[in-house]
């Protein structure tokens, strides 16, 4: 590597470590702020402190808030008597953007996966069944994600939510809307074969 | 879009505002910062600020610096008499990671665009002309990008430059190395048989 002055750098290599950013793209953005203006540079770093300072997480979902409870949980519109088990807070995003779904959340913070060492007792489980023993709660939607260690995760909570009494569903996994069939790995298909649904 | 918390909104928009960064990188990101611990936030915060407070403009030949000239220049080890020209000090990177350049550079901060409203003056030109009359310069070696503004920058400099006895030239433009023609445009290919060598 040639040499760059010092502060850029260091600058090049913090960035480097963020996701997604490899040594050109890191390069492109420290030379970016290099030209940029200084009130600029200045707002984009208080932003990225004040998450640290001022998120926190809501104590009823475990969702990313500034308030003690979250948008979702101290909203009057939305339904408390369901709740959608998401992974992590930024698993609500793309539920959200449906504009379909107005009841509540509940982020693990995790997965189960055996292989990096994560068990149930590591997720916020226990919370999600304190909400359910409280009552009022109808349905727990798992969206965890489509994958192993997801479907463990859905698969353990089915097991221990059931018999709370609560209807307990998993999102649908199949083609993609918009897709082409020749497209769809033999996983996908097969899922979407098995969940076929009469018209 | 759904709402975020208000920290955390704030950070995706500042950050959305890099080079090559979208909304969904972004979020990446921002989610990334979130759960990443203070101490390592805090230096990249710092690496942004150090770059706009530490870092200047070499006395000589305009590359960035944190000294007042900079390392090549002030190297034992670089020949003042090669000069090499480039749009900006980013543009010294690649030169260098050939490690076959042993001259000095001069950085123009720009190049000449007449449609961007871009004309010579306001490029770092006359401290160019300043260091070839100083003496001791033989060769200027013309790295502008090989863009249409990079070509006028360089057909400028040339008109400009060669009155006052140095030799002036021009990076060569061809196929790329380990390339195939079947992939190479028009004009490039055009400029590879205009610039064939003999064997």
């Amino acid at each position: 590597m040639p040499d760059f002055a010092e502060p850029l750098a260091r600058l090049i290599q913090e960035v480097k470590r963020l996701p997604g950013i490899g040594q050109k793209s890191a390069q492109r953005i420290a030379f970016h702020l290099l030209r940029a203006q200084r009130d600029d540079v200045e707002r984009l770093a208080h932003a990225m402190l004040d998450v640290k300072d001022k998120l926190g997480l809501c104590a009823i979902c475990n969702n990313i808030s500034d308030t003690d409870v979250c948008l979702y949980c101290s909203s009057n519109e939305r339904e408390p008597g369901t709740i959608c088990v998401v992974e992590e807070p930024h698993n609500i995003l793309p539920i959200e953007t449906t504009r379909t779904y107005f009841g509540t959340y509940h982020v693990l913070h995790g997965s189960i996966s055996p292989l990096r060492g994560v068990g149930p007792e590591q997720l916020r489980i226990k919370s999600l069944v304190d909400r359910i023993a409280q009552g009022g709660v109808q349905e727990i939607i798992l969206a965890t994600n489509p994958t192993v260690e997801g479907e463990a995760t859905a698969v353990y909570l089915s097991r221990l939510l059931k018999p709370l009494g609560v209807t307990v569903t998993r999102i649908a996994m199949g083609i993609p809307v918009g897709s082409d069939l020749e497209f769809a790995d033999e996983v996908t298909m097969s899922k979407s074969l098995e969940n076929r649904r009469a018209l």
